[in-house]
């Protein structure tokens, strides 16, 4: 008999009702009495656990009886609707195996445990009831981006993660290499000799797809790329990690108005498409992570979201009777503090736009005062900036004047100004970090546990 | 005006015919005369361009008329079916705008180039009708993968692609280091002092994130991986890349068989979604790059795979009357030459079964004769083996032994063996290079010719 999902048997209840099933999962917990017992099987298929009832009745009722947590079982039974209880069904028991074995000293015991004690078991977490939610929630998240996208006409690219070019500083880029560290091949003068690596010269890992997205945006019109990015950042903040996954999409014919049309309502469906496919988890973490989570995501899909200068946002941070930590400045970023301020002052989330260019990155469009450039940060309730974009420098011109004044090697990425050589156009994109937004979605505060195997400094276990 | 896709004016062409729309583009082609002209105009939200019919009705006719290949248009005009012609539609211009030069120097001219001469303008040959084909099934084909396993439950794992631990054997791996390489640090006995790099220890980029899914398997009853691999082979064939895309799927309770059903649903899934959503794509393979493409992807739709063990496919290839390049062994993997024979044989795919357990890895289960484990390749016409997967040996002595008499490593993967330790259980999985679909679906023979910036030995330009 095949096994069944306990999801299934959740959502086809009617359907199934006083028939028989075959299910297979692990033990959650058993609470035995003297002539039956209750075991709680989760198969992860859906955040609920199934009810088991087993009695007497079976020849291996005593051994049943004293079946641990963790422990893999079969389990044949008939579907029971409870409608008067809380949980919607049972199973009552016709038939229990045990798969695998489960000792006492199992680390995932049915307690409170500390998230510090979880990250160093990573890879048995997931049994748990939160770690269960926030990496289903991942995984739903990440189709509902891939679902927007491809329902909008956008193609999937993609990027290459070995670079060579090293535009963005190779300090900040990881370097790859297949040489034999304890014994590099040198040239005459003393340099080591990359001819000998496998690409024949030296290689990175990228921390971004931007540009040569930006190549395939001018033949698709609209691209995205969904792929790990790495940083060396050797910082061990709550917020930072070494390997993440980044949604970087491009979009030609697009200013930055049209931008902040495409993140907002890209945005407003992932949420939506995460609330409508995971109930049971979102419910769970505005009980049991941060309560009121629920409101503050409906809150966002009912706002529409505020658009203001840059500029005005330090007036209003200027004007604001409170004792600033970083001073606001018209020259200068935000800090968290002011994105905090300036989310609660609008009670939703806020696209800052016309950054001060000397802060920002050349590719970006300088604006006709001369002194800013077209991009806009989205800064949501609770998370701080939660996308960064801009629209691009299409002027070939121009685009070379910012290279020079920042001294961003120019020869490495010729291929990259064709862009502007070859029937180029007004185009915009933006990045999103993916667990920033899985940390919104989930009320969860450190990035180490929106990452399955997350990579930080001096922490590469697993 | 909102620019329209020409994607949509074509699905869309009853509602919009007659109307007035604005659509933008790159210039494909202009055949000027007279009195008019007609430009073909390509937005890459399709495979077809929109013939756009302007005439010196127009006050810039003049300039229209030598606008040139590759440049960005916008045009505005009326929507024209024209059933009787081979287009099923026009747009007859009221006003076109120039957007964004290109010079008469352009790289990607309407006529024939090499593939050879492509890859070296790999940014520019999206905009070739080869290319635009070949990214848009590339993406289509991972939103059918991920459609395919979201919809069956499984959950998307983004395992860490940053490793520290050499099971995979460190030399077919790229080192990954912070370290100045020209400044190693080193311990007195002049060995690295790999303290000093970010993670402590020496780091890796992966190859396979088999293990880690293996440990979510075992919460989530049925997971799976889509991302970037690595691999280091220094080798210039026409299917070898040393960055290319993996899906790495993982189910618990799953033996063989029902991994071999698995892998057969999902494949004709993909196929059939792609050839649903991409067939002007498919049609334009079918006549330009493989004859008889569309009937053989027909074929393995409409076929039940064969399941053969390896010991008998041994068989049919020593009887066959063919002068072998590599003798057929029941020891030993098949070559090329007699995949290629045994689909032919069979006219289908095939699914081989039971290797020699001495060619195979340490995670795969032994089978009872103790010869053989229960591993499967399936091989398809025309691209050879497409996935590779076995159910795992879930036996915890059983698979130490392995390691050992393997000399796999096994205190860097402590925890991988926890998933025999708790609650273990019956489970399978399989890879799939994600190229090499792509390859079989357009009949492309290059890996080069599938990835949008490949990185191969001594090449990783862009």
């Amino acid at each position: 008999m095949k096994r069944i999902k306990i999801k299934t048997i959740f959502e086809e209840k009617d359907c199934y009702s006083e028939k028989e099933v075959t299910i297979c999962g692990w033990v959650r917990s058993n609470r035995s009495q003297a002539q039956f017992g209750f075991l709680n099987v989760n198969d992860g298929s859906c955040f609920s656990s199934i009810q088991v009832v087993y009695s007497d009745e079976m020849s291996n009722f005593a051994s049943v009886s004293k079946f641990r947590v963790g422990m893999s079982l079969l389990v044949k039974g008939i579907v029971k609707l409870t409608p008067s209880m809380k949980q919607a069904l049972e199973l009552h028991a016709t038939h229990i195996e045990m798969l695998g074995d489960c000792p006492e000293n199992y680390p995932i015991q049915p307690k409170r445990h500390t998230r510090e004690f979880l990250r160093e078991v990573a890879h048995l977490r997931p049994r748990t009831n939160l770690f269960s939610a926030v990496f289903r929630v991942r995984s739903v998240a990440a189709y509902a981006i891939h679902t927007y996208f491809q329902k909008n006409g956008y193609v999937y690219v993609h990027t290459p993660l070995i670079t060579c070019a090293d535009c963005e500083g190779s300090d900040q880029m990881f370097k790859i290499t297949t040489l034999d560290l304890k014994n590099l091949p040198l040239n005459q003068d003393g340099s080591i000799d990359y001819n000998k690596d496998l690409f024949g010269k030296q290689a990175f890992i990228t921390g971004s797809g931007q540009l040569q997205g930006e190549t395939f945006a001018m033949a698709f019109s609209d691209i995205y790329t969904f792929g790990p990015t790495f940083r060396t950042e050797n910082s061990n903040t709550k917020t930072h990690a070494n390997e993440f996954w980044m949604i970087e999409p491009e979009m030609a014919f697009c200013d930055l108005e049209g931008l902040m049309d495409i993140e907002e309502e890209m945005l407003k469906f992932v949420v939506k498409f995460v609330m409508d496919n995971c109930p049971e988890e979102i419910a769970f973490f505005d009980a049991f992570v941060e309560k009121g989570l629920k409101d503050r995501i409906n809150n966002l899909l009912n706002s529409k979201f505020v658009r203001i200068t840059h500029h005005d946002v330090i007036d209003i941070l200027k004007k604001a009777k409170i004792n600033w930590e970083f001073t606001p400045s018209y020259d200068d970023d935000i800090a968290k503090e002011h994105e905090k301020y300036i989310t609660e002052y609008f009670n939703g989330p806020v696209f800052i736009t016309n950054w001060p260019k000397d802060i920002k990155a050349y590719y970006m469009k300088v604006n006709p005062d001369n002194k800013t450039v077209a991009a806009v940060d989205l800064v949501v309730p609770g998370a701080g900036e939660l996308m960064g974009g801009s629209q691009r420098e299409e002027n070939l011109d121009k685009l070379i004047e910012r290279m020079d004044t920042l001294h961003v090697d120019k020869e490495g990425i010729d291929w990259y100004l064709d862009t502007r050589r070859y029937g180029g156009c007004v185009h915009s994109g933006f990045g999103m970090g993916f667990e920033r937004l899985i940390m919104y979605l989930t009320g969860i505060e450190n990035i180490r546990d929106v990452i399955p195997f997350p990579r930080t400094p001096k922490n590469c276990e697993f």
